[in-house]
């Protein structure tokens, strides 16, 4: 059923929908979805090809609102059959390990690991078939700018932070021609550099940023787990995790300086470095399994919150909204909800002309986007070494491990903010 | 009873002891309590004179385990009947407030308020009182060195870590005179400054510091409390904490920079910046109540551990061994708790020989301690406006009191944090 070149063949490329979406990554390719199943007109305009966008490597640890909402749009097929879905995670320090049990500790609640991946390609696939008719999905349609979104200056009769009069415009290039899509909202789910987040007015919107002073060497490598869990270990050479994109395919990292060059790190070096911070003390023998490395990039770590996340008739969501260090995995899981709340927002909208979801969409989210941002400073900032860390702050992170480690109410705080909380308050 | 000079008449200086407890603050003078109690001999050497003591300002907030502690030992009475029981504290951030309950969260737990100088007061009235025939405690007695303590470089039977076959000795001045005074062991109770830490060969210690770039103008007023509760602030202009030493007497703290003249802040100012960082949104109009400041002055933050907290016949105890800022209030019950797990190792030696808790006593301690510390460090960076604080940070920290405001789970780790631990794991 699915076309496996660029687009659709035949596809009319459309001038006027009611949400242009800006972006065909999980969550502009969601919302879509979730829109069309509410029987609202969209569009998605994505700059590059569809290759690209279901092998760009990102995360993969889904918490179960995520694995909910992907199910319930039917999208959950190969999730269920190939998503591995774990009880918890193990915390790794001072030579020991513990688990923490998620379904003991937050409700009953697992997560699953599944590539984003794997994510894009399932609904990219469902976009693009016959049966499910969906919405129209433009590769390589680079939008230039975003117009006529803003607030209406005079009342318009639907109440105080109403989408405005106003009717936005998307301008782009396909297929080597400028083009115009007008719409009555547009949603920006383009990432930090894309065109949505950039559009907003300076006198609008404020963007609080942290960076972190380390950065992330992520490897792919066609090698066994080394056991199921995913793990996360505090060393004195700096953090690393274990995680896994399938029973064959291991996902590692190691927390490097900011600036590092992946060629700095061959094969070898990598293994020894990962079985080093992985060591647990006494007799134990553990290693991970080495297998060929298939990829192999530095990641840096950020945190970015944008506010608002709405502007007139312009929405933002996931990243375009929020950048969080992917330490506590939540990025994959924010856009998820950012784009599940907004749609029901829409579909409210279109069935009854009440604009309320829509007008609380910002700070709903945004309660929800700094408990995410908070859990990741503090999964990274406990489990990273900083260059300029003291004998007593590495100290300090042992004990709050530690306290983790052997105190249940502890330990539940880490497991309810990684297992996810619930959509709504 | 109580014989209100600088020392008993009659009192006999002695020249050899069991215990000799350098310091005469509350950790020395409880600690020379429960020996006495125990049956060991013990004198304490207080460096400066009995009002000094009485009248030093520190901390008030009692955890259970500490009252129990002193109502165990005798030094109950006034703390039962003037003792203010709370059953929690009030978290203020946003301009909204939020009373944690520690009986509901924390297993029934609750915490007294009753100045460290009342204790200090009682526990003297009963080391002096004739009726009670406490310890030896000398004034004015100032401990020069310490000698003698180092573990032994042969076996002495008694097994790896044990005390060693030494006999420490103390030198000290009294009434102008230079004495000795030979112990089998001696406990510094004298703080970070004091001679027993500094005692420590450089090869057998480590101390582990952070400074924190802010300090504390702390303030005693003739004028009822506000409420009944400890307030903590979150405010932009940085943190402030009502307290209470009775319910005619307000005790008051104010962030302030690091080398602050208390002399720049005169009484209205003071009041003038209390209110505008209590100050609660909407139509509220809370203020404090005013009166007369009493006392004024500025404390700096720090944290400090020094491991091992024992080394061959010298144990440390309370500041001596650890210091921690006072936003978690856990100085004063850090040393109760020292002394008691001391004083029962020291029982359990002195009635069977066995050195397992003594030798254990360093290690189960600094557990405690670096919980502890990590607390005391979460409360601060939490409350506390960092002169380097970004607009994100900022953001954090509202997160993070947001999360503790709204999550049971997160209100229940501060809640079993502050309202202390059980003495023993």
């Amino acid at each position: 059923m699915t076309d496996d070149s660029s687009g659709r063949p035949a596809v009319q490329v459309p001038e006027e929908t009611t949400v242009g979406i800006i972006g065909g990554g999980p969550a502009g390719l969601l919302l879509s979805r979730l829109l069309h199943r509410s029987g609202i007109d969209n569009v998605v305009l994505e700059s590059r090809d569809r290759s690209y966008v279901e092998q760009r490597q990102r995360a993969g640890m889904l918490e179960q609102t995520t694995v909910d909402v992907l199910r319930d749009c039917g999208a959950g097929a190969r999730l269920a059959s190939e998503g591995l879905v774990h009880d918890g995670i193990e915390l790794r320090f001072g030579g020991r390990s513990r688990h923490i049990d998620f379904p003991t500790l937050a409700d009953g609640r697992r997560v699953t690991i599944y590539a984003q991946t794997e994510i894009v390609k399932d609904l990219i696939a469902l976009q693009l078939s016959g049966l499910s008719d969906g919405a129209p999905l433009l590769f390589g349609a680079e939008v230039r700018s975003v117009s006529g979104f803003a607030p209406g200056t005079e009342q318009d009769g639907t109440g105080a932070g109403s989408p405005g009069p106003q009717k936005p415009e998307l301008q782009y290039t396909y297929e080597g021609r400028e083009r115009v899509l007008r719409c009555a909202f547009v949603v920006g789910c383009d990432g930090f550099h894309g065109v949505s987040r950039n559009a907003l007015p300076v006198s609008a919107a404020h963007t609080y940023e942290r960076d972190y002073p380390y950065s992330w060497l992520g490897i792919l490598a066609d090698a066994p787990p080394a056991c199921e869990e995913l793990i996360y270990a505090h060393s004195p050479r700096g953090f690393a995790l274990h995680s896994m994109r399938s029973p064959s395919v291991s996902r590692l990292y190691l927390q490097v300086p900011n600036g590092t060059d992946p060629g700095e790190w061959p094969e070898e070096r990598i293994w020894d470095e990962l079985d080093a911070r992985f060591a647990l003390g006494g007799d134990s023998d553990w290693r991970l399994n080495r297998g060929p490395v298939t990829a192999k990039a530095v990641l840096p770590m950020r945190s970015s919150v944008t506010e608002p996340m709405r502007h007139g008739r312009l929405f933002l969501a996931g990243d375009a909204a929020h950048i969080v260090p992917p330490t506590g995995a939540k990025g994959l899981n924010l856009a998820v909800a950012d784009v599940a709340v907004l749609a029901r927002a829409f579909a409210r909208y279109h069935a009854t002309g009440d604009t309320g979801a829509l007008d609380s969409y910002s700070a709903d989210r945004l309660r929800r986007v700094w408990r995410a941002e908070h859990f990741s400073y503090f999964m990274t900032t406990t489990l990273h070494i900083s260059p300029d860390q003291s004998p007593f702050d590495t100290r300090l992170q042992l004990a709050q491990l530690e306290r983790i480690a052997s105190s249940r109410t502890a330990a539940t705080e880490l497991a309810e903010n990684y297992a996810g909380l619930a959509l709504v308050d």
